[in-house]
């Protein structure tokens, strides 16, 4: 095999599943893996060294998010925060005055599963309602129709910075503003919740707002205030961090209950030894996202990411992009092919060396037709034909082109064998 | 200072509040930080060494708790893994037959903060009835208490290995036997829980068991067979593995509800890309417990442990052994010094460059007195003259010999500063 026998080394186009750790970011990390491994609730310095670094990474955070650092959460990963924030904010109404109508969630049918399955498991409880607002054809969610989603009892809205699969950029901004217009909620506490210095007045009015950023923060800017929300999730091994960590920002006042108690980690709302390495790696990851090298790697990404699109949909007859042309993440690409299977050109590719993705790492064990290009408005054969290509800073051009070449020979060979 | 300057090396002796990472098992955890970045949960080659990494470690983990691999679930951490024990049991109750009584927890009044937590949110919830087991002046549960405490509504009783503060190790076999023999709990569900292949009769009739493991690992052994264990909580970082990582060893055909939801890794019951390096680390922490070098360096932390007592005894007047002498972990040691602060000991300590603790590391930030020591019936002035020091695999006799000399002049130095 030509193709086969040219490629020495292995291409590995899914960052966005996971992405390699960052040199800089490991040499940080170190130090916590070996001498430095006490826990940071001790006293002594053993425990103290680990505490320092833990506030430093939290500072790191804080200055990327334009928040305080006090408003930073450590978690064991995006998912936890995720299920943090949903379950976090509507758990947390259960001390409300009774009588009320349930707490109602506004969402997307196009979110994470780490943000849908809790939504899920809350209505299945009863716990609370769900509003699943569903996008256009190109994935973008309108924000008029959040707006129409929005009932007298709704307390929180959670909207994807970036789809996962079909990179789409979500309008954050627009409907932070339209949210901060908002009449206010009905809702409100009988008294103060206990453990905090909430006070009552200070959640009356004020729809909470979420959003999960993990795919959005290598490319996009990540302010809170200027995006106006009051919870934000960001993952470590998405952005060239470790796995086993992650963030979520909660504004402060943002009151909202723990999932995992304990010892009263992280102000209270996550408990359990603090994995210090991790959120020292975390730190130097979301610091090394605003490095000059970083916005130029982003320009080369975006350029090689164009080049493959352009390729592949004038080499492969009858293959289509997904998603948005404008507002679209610049590693991303994602294409359906007529009449192959997205799953066995994972496979095929795969054989020879090249690492793509059908959608999401998450879903692809189900083999399920993807629920964001179902919900994209696709039928389930449409939606099993995608194939998604994630690029990286370590992408190179020529990496790109056999891509291309492989991708093109193997859809051809695919749609042979089904004839 | 004489002793100060003797001391050219920090001593370290607060190893029940953590451990460095074993040479072994960081090295085996290099590669997964490294070149296999991959997310277990896709397809290609990438992944499937990530996956087969995880799944290796789930059989060395197996192979201590003499189990099946997939009885094992990976955690982020100790304290989660009791959460899951205790929140999944609990929440996967709600879907009984309606008209029944609450579900009962049996517990201790000395468990970890990661036991407590929980049930007392249940408990305020409304959702779950507990009973706090007292044990004797020792630290000891009596199997009697725990079978007086046993309701018909009793669903779930978790009793720790050993106490983390007090080193008192626990009567488990004896509580699995007896729970073994009990009248069946008329608690049954109205259909299978959803998502499950239990049946219905599966769950009937069973009070399920939980121990919190994490400070018995290193020194006693954990057959789940043996024991009469449905779940069983370990740690990463207090066995010479790496923090952010734990595990919940949960019994075929026991359904518990997962409480962090999404892409549904291990088992639907821990969703999240899973923390591979830190799992893989766990795995050979693991199986080191049971190296022939981990069996005689239990001798000597035990030998190491006796002289520390004895001379502490000996050369410290009123000052008191904590717990059990014969039912006692091999590297705890924990005194009461009267009439000084435990607290104001490991600082000054500390200054000497010597680690040790009050009690545990997670109730050390609240400096109120210690829920053990208050359980066990002391005073709360006296629970505040305690103090924990925990041996590990690299204690030295000299590191002994000095902190019983710093020891006996600190204490000496705080009773004068007090008069």
């Amino acid at each position: 095999d030509r193709i086969g026998s040219a490629m020495n080394r292995k291409i590995y186009l899914d960052y966005a599943s996971s992405t390699p750790i960052d040199k800089k970011v490991l040499e940080a990390m170190m130090p916590y893996l070996k001498r430095h491994f006490g826990n940071p609730s001790s006293t002594h310095q053993f425990g103290q060294k680990a505490r320092v670094a833990l506030e430093l990474a939290r500072e790191q955070v804080a200055s990327f998010l334009h928040c305080k650092a006090d408003e930073v959460i450590f978690t064991s990963g995006a998912t936890e925060a995720n299920n943090l924030a949903i379950q976090g904010v509507i758990r947390s109404t259960l001390r409300l005055r009774s009588g009320q109508a349930k707490p109602h969630i506004v969402t997307t049918a196009i979110e994470h599963e780490s943000v849908l399955e809790p939504c899920r498991t809350l209505e299945r409880e009863g716990t609370a309602e769900v509003t699943y607002v569903v996008p256009n054809r190109e994935g973008l969610i309108k924000v008029e129709d959040v707006k129409k989603a929005i009932q007298p009892n709704t307390i929180l809205v959670s909207v994807m910075y970036v789809n996962s699969e079909v990179g789409t950029i979500e309008p954050i901004e627009e409907i932070g503003e339209l949210l901060k217009g908002f009449p206010s909620t009905p809702l409100s506490f009988e008294s103060e919740p206990e453990g905090s210095s909430l006070r009552v007045e200070d959640r009356a009015g004020k729809i909470l707002f979420h959003t999960d950023a993990v795919q959005a923060a290598n490319f996009l800017e990540c302010d809170v205030e200027k995006m106006g929300v009051d919870l934000l999730t960001l993952s470590g091994h998405k952005i060239y961090g470790p796995k086993g960590v992650g963030v979520l920002y909660r504004r402060e006042k943002t009151f909202i209950q723990g999932i995992v108690e304990g010892g009263g980690q992280e102000d209270g709302l996550r408990s359990g030894t603090e994995n210090v390495a991790a959120i020292v790696g975390m730190g130097v990851a979301v610091e090394e996202l605003e490095s000059p090298r970083r916005m130029i790697a982003t320009i080369t990404i975006r350029q090689l990411r164009d080049k493959l699109i352009k390729a592949v949909l004038r080499k492969i007859p009858d293959s289509e992009l997904t998603g948005s042309s404008e507002r679209r993440l610049a590693n991303n690409a994602h294409f359906r092919f007529e009449g192959v299977e997205g799953r066995d050109l994972v496979i095929m590719l795969d054989q020879k060396g090249i690492a793509v993705s059908t959608g999401s790492a998450c879903s692809e064990k189900t083999q399920d037709a993807s629920h964001v290009l179902l919900a994209l408005g696709f039928s389930k054969k449409v939606a099993l034909s995608s194939l998604r290509i994630t690029l990286g800073k370590q992408t190179k051009l020529e990496e790109i082109e056999n891509v291309v070449k492989v991708l093109s020979q193997s859809v051809d060979r695919l749609r042979k064998t089904k004839v």
